[in-house]
């Protein structure tokens, strides 16, 4: 069995929020199982804001309605209300009436404008909001703010998720705080399923857009749980300003982004950790690359291949999956370059087997944190990219998902 | 459980080969199994030859060497030897000798030239061919040669399979059959698994190689067991001219055309029905595409998606998630112009679920046999691709491969 311990070991202490920052988690029954739903992250002060946003095709209600707010106006948001157990996505127009309401009745509670509040959905798709239990999960989430709820607020946007996700770094000037959720149809592109970061560093919006957008890429962007690109991926980041520290061009927005970045990444790699049946925590690095996105598409294919993930599970040191998975990476790769090493045994070089031991080989893939390396022999730039295996809980949670 | 005859129902009795051509399947104890693991095909005459490769860059070298052949002289080919077990893929300088020998040692048994003798080969990938046993493998092969034995080489052609395919057409002026294996690393690209086809009818080389590449594009490239592109793929197709029916351009031709499809066709749904831990065959139509490409390209995005394979397995009517794989799929569709039905049932329509009764959706995906039909409410083009669900057993088979 995997443990708690074993897929939460980077959780950190969270002591409270940025400066002028609450949240809430509560549960109002939209999920069958009675555990908390809603989530709502609250600023004192306007933030400017940053999102990446899913490239699926079918947008959720939600996610249409954030990227409009983004176009419009990312100066002045106050609220993020999340909901989990339902999706709202392929829900049509009742889908994006109900996701206006939902950000009309927590501005409501909260006393802001409608404009100012970001929704995120995650759950079943292609159900309709029970906007009644939403109501009630706004009220009461808006009742339950407080300076150490995010938690909470982590707790309530978990699906299938064995563990909570949040990540901190503290600065001497800021704070950055950020929640995810994931777990399955993790194959973010452009974005992730759901994260939201808040930081009292004061920063313009088209500056934190950049770098969260370069963050993202080195982050969520770098992870697969099963090669699915969710309709609802979104990463909110807000920053309200409240500590004072003014982050603009130059040395503070290099440290600012370097921030960013480790929460990002610390979040990403807990999602991969606590993907849906996981039993162990893979980290590929390919290395040897004629460049970093070339570098991270090879990592992305070897870490997406069902033949790849099921050898981990099944402690199978079938390492031409991983050979055979980079090459059909659609990258302009060659076999005969090649080197390949488990947890430090290298199994090919340039081309062929080398002579390692099977047992040796075996050995180095039955911890529960596993690591590859392949390199590339093409050039000197590198990608890290994390993901777990494919376990028949795998199989079992997503054949009866709905029930 | 799944029966052989849930899986095989396709399977055509096979009464001889087309004039002028010989098999046979033996055990050469390639595998550790002890299950026939070496077939070959053998014409009088010498025949035309066409062929698909995979687009994988880690191709094994016996693909190396029949695109070389394929290349240098498509015209006198003689025979084409097969062995299981082994992929001699990822094998470097040697295994490249080892693929030149396997093709020198059938030739001198069957006193033609080594370059006209096409070898492929599957199984692991990372392993040298043990060559003792190739060599009595093929001097068994070439004695066992009958005009029934093409049973014989399907069955020696199997990896994780658990039924031969075979297929066969006959016109009034010639025949077509053909065997392939497939199980699992099924996502051809350009190329099946393994496919060997044979005709007694007289095509020129260039013409069956247009053919070959229409056909394969609408069966072999038209299904999915688990989205990873094999190292070995490989299609030939050997025209011996002996029936003496004449195909050129024109009528001869299309007939022609239409009859290689209908073998290439039946050969990709056997492989399809028979996925590795399969217990549904489904079949998905996409249709109202602005081309049949765009139809092609959602309809296997919609196939390889391990969330809508696992839903498939459960037998839980979660359409969502074949929405959501349309949306990701790259093409330009969108969600609120498509119709979605289960096996008849229609479950979403323009975007928004339909009245559907939940009990009706999953009675409808209880079957062994069930399709789905996604319109795009694009345009008028439409294409058929085939899959199989993912399982339990699919998890235990390529977790423990090797073993």
């Amino acid at each position: 069995m995997t443990t708690s311990q074993e897929i939460a070991p980077e959780i950190p202490v969270l002591t409270s929020l940025p400066v002028g920052f609450s949240a809430s988690g509560v549960a109002a029954k939209i999920k069958k199982n009675g555990k908390p739903d809603v989530a709502m992250i609250v600023s004192d002060l306007p933030c400017a804001g940053a999102a990446v946003f899913t490239t699926n095709r079918a947008k959720a209600a939600p996610v249409l309605r954030g990227m409009a707010q983004m176009a419009a106006d990312p100066n002045a948001f106050r609220a993020i209300v999340i909901n989990a157990g339902c999706a709202n996505a392929c829900t049509g127009a009742q889908g994006k009436r109900n996701a206006e309401t939902t950000a009309r009745l927590a501005a409501k509670a909260l006393k802001v404008k409608a404009s100012q509040v970001l929704v995120m959905s995650t759950g079943v798709i292609g159900a309709q909001l029970p906007m009644d239990k939403v109501a009630a999960g706004v009220a009461e989430a808006s009742q339950a703010l407080s300076l150490d709820g995010l938690t909470a607020a982590a707790g309530a946007i978990m699906t299938t998720d064995l563990v909570p996700k949040t990540a901190r770094v503290d600065r001497d000037a800021f704070s950055i705080v950020g929640i995810a959720k994931g777990s399955g149809m993790i194959h973010p592109n452009m974005a992730t399923m759901l994260g939201a970061i808040v930081t009292d560093a004061d920063v313009p919006a088209a500056l934190l857009q950049q770098m969260t957008r370069r963050a993202t890429v080195r982050s969520f962007n770098s992870i697969s749980v099963d090669g699915d690109t969710s309709t609802n991926d979104t990463l909110l980041v807000l920053a309200n300003g409240a500590s004072g520290a003014k982050i603009r061009r130059g040395p503070t927005a290099v440290a600012f982004e370097a921030a960013l970045t480790e929460v990002c990444v610390s979040l990403a790699r807990q999602i991969a950790r606590d993907g849906e049946g996981a039993t162990k925590f893979i980290t590929i690095d390919v290395t040897g690359a004629k460049s970093e996105a070339q570098a991270r598409k090879v990592g992305r294919t070897i870490a997406v291949s069902p033949l790849v993930k099921t050898a981990f599970y099944g402690g199978d040191a079938n390492w031409g999956r991983i050979v055979a998975a980079a090459g059909y990476s659609g990258e302009d790769v060659d076999p005969d370059k090649m080197s390949l090493w488990f947890s430090g045994v290298k199994v090919f070089r340039n081309g062929t087997p080398t002579a390692y031991s099977d047992a040796e080989a075996t050995e180095a893939m039955q911890p529960h944190d596993v690591s590859i390396r392949l390199d590339l022999g093409l050039g000197s730039a590198q990608a890290t990219v994390w993901t777990c295996d494919m376990s028949h809980d795998y199989v079992t949670i997503n054949g009866k998902y709905r029930t």
